[in-house]
């Protein structure tokens, strides 16, 4: 069945998402806030600063006026970044005429509040005017969905009923959707992977080998596990596509700007420069400090993550912070 | 405390073992068939063929008399391939003259019978000359601990105190072990993965990228998981280092043998021909098999380990298992 959906957010990851949805047939309001991008995605079909390589299907369409894009849509995705969710959710919120789906796929947690994105959305949103929350999250680099490479992700909601309708809008033989439950497992998952994505990058940096590289990538998904459990979330969640599948893409990737910020700070470089050089936000060096801090609310045992925020915030050397990870008391896992 | 210890095997698995254990201060015996190869080892306190680049303590001594080298000693290490294992318990237990703590480092099932390398041990060795069964398992390749790399893996025993024991025994600032009590689990995983890892070089040879190789680690992950659970292993030990570790470190390196066989597969050569040119066991070609037969009787379902066997045993391309595998119905994780 034909669905119309907007699609907010002109990025890599929301422009992939709307190519998947016209191809199985809905009718998609890409919604960006440049004026010369959506002239270009309508009129060259393309989106060269995100998509360099990619031809977008005439059925797309770029809206800039966001009443117009969301005007009775039966779905509304969210694909703008973490830290835009909740003013884009009150605009949303102050057009919006009958209620819709609402997903989103975003990775991160709010600044200083630490909430998750489908927290700010319930939040920005009134129950009359959203059906559901979805979250979609998985292993996905953007380009090889637009290339159609096999692309398997999690639509978690706590309303099942649009957990499969997300599924169904969403599936074809090259992208597939495993539903869940657990939204709150699936939005830490996502968030918490980048700090272990630096640590990632920072091993690399120093020179250490696959051994370390798995050992990291393992006992850093059991903390992350234990602080998503303190918030209610199922620790099998994390063995999922949200969980170890993201993880696995996001730290084996050259690509991954949390990974490059790691790698520099294993080759010695400090915070400040890194950043700079990079001119862009890299999530993880956020999510290390918003993971720090709810730990110690929580109680919970996090020793990746302070190794990683030691190194970050401390002036400790990754160095020292190894040496001291390895010479703890034996554990059990 | 200062322990005797015999390892059993003399490859790069057993060797690297063994100079962590000499490291740490203990009487290491290194057990090996070929008069040569121990020659070596005490004499030029090499071991070329299996650590080309390492120089072996001296502390290491080759013993190729089996009798001499269990001789009074706290801890068997049987560190032999798998299918080599029935045979030289047979001969540990008709030599052995006190009990021992049992350990092993050997990763796969028994043919034919489907055991595990524990079971196994337990049939093979009387109760009155084992005091415990332990499994090492976990992320390791043998070349980065002999380099002092970091390097974390899993001791599993369901006697707690062993699993402790052998904890205290090889850890050092560079080997951190993580105790268990899931010795199926931790059995099932190792042997398990290397049914991925042969599909991870499928996707490799088709030239499939990132997202797809997250997609089936990571589904994969969840089908062992299913198998190993319904012979009593818990779902959680799968996200630990011989599950989930172990499967990164075995996925993603190019010096795998069940990653170099799939590789080839995806190439579109044949499985005789490609079995004939590595000239050595693919355990993972007869694991699938074993997995395969395994889930038929449990009713357990594993659609890419059946996927994997189509295109070993029945002829069908891998092209043809990918999109069977991906225009199957939508399903929950």
């Amino acid at each position: 069945m034909k669905h119309s959906i907007a699609v907010l957010g002109a990025g890599s990851w929301g422009t992939s998402l709307a190519l998947v949805l016209e191809e199985n047939g809905h009718d998609v309001r890409l919604w960006g806030n440049h004026v010369e991008q959506m002239r270009e995605i309508n009129e060259a079909h393309t989106n060269k600063r995100y998509l360099p390589d990619v031809t977008l299907a005439a059925g797309i369409k770029g809206y800039t006026d966001l009443a117009e894009a969301i005007k009775d849509v039966d779905v509304i995705l969210f694909v703008v970044p973490t830290k835009a969710i909740r003013s884009v959710a009150k605009q949303v919120s102050s057009l919006l005429t009958k209620p819709a789906i609402i997903v989103h796929a975003s990775k991160g947690l709010e600044q200083d509040t630490h909430k998750r994105v489908s927290e700010i959305l319930a939040e920005e949103i009134p129950v009359a005017l959203r059906e559901a929350i979805v979250v979609l999250s998985g292993p996905s680099h953007a380009e090889e969905v637009a290339n159609k490479d096999i692309t398997t992700i999690t639509s978690a909601s706590e309303n099942e009923a649009a957990a499969k309708f997300v599924q169904d809008i969403f599936m074809n033989d090259y992208f597939r959707i495993y539903t869940n439950s657990d939204v709150i497992g699936v939005e830490m998952g996502a968030a918490l992977k980048n700090i272990i994505a630096v640590g990632a990058g920072v091993l690399h940096g120093l020179g250490y080998g696959d051994n370390a590289k798995a050992a990291l990538m393992t006992r850093g998904l059991a903390e992350i596990s234990r602080l998503g459990v303190s918030f209610g979330a199922n620790p099998l969640t994390f063995i999922g596509l949200s969980g170890v599948g993201d993880l696995i893409v996001t730290c084996t990737s050259v690509h991954s700007r949390n990974w490059r910020a790691g790698d520099m700070i294993g080759q010695g470089k400090a915070l400040p420069e890194i950043l700079e050089s990079m001119g862009m936000i890299v999530e993880g060096v956020a999510t290390t400090k918003a993971a720090y801090e709810l730990a110690a609310e929580k109680g919970v045992d996090m020793p990746i993550t302070n190794a990683i925020y030691d190194v970050l915030y401390q002036d400790v050397t990754a160095r020292e912070a190894i040496l001291h990870l390895m010479t703890r008391d034996g554990k059990s896992e």
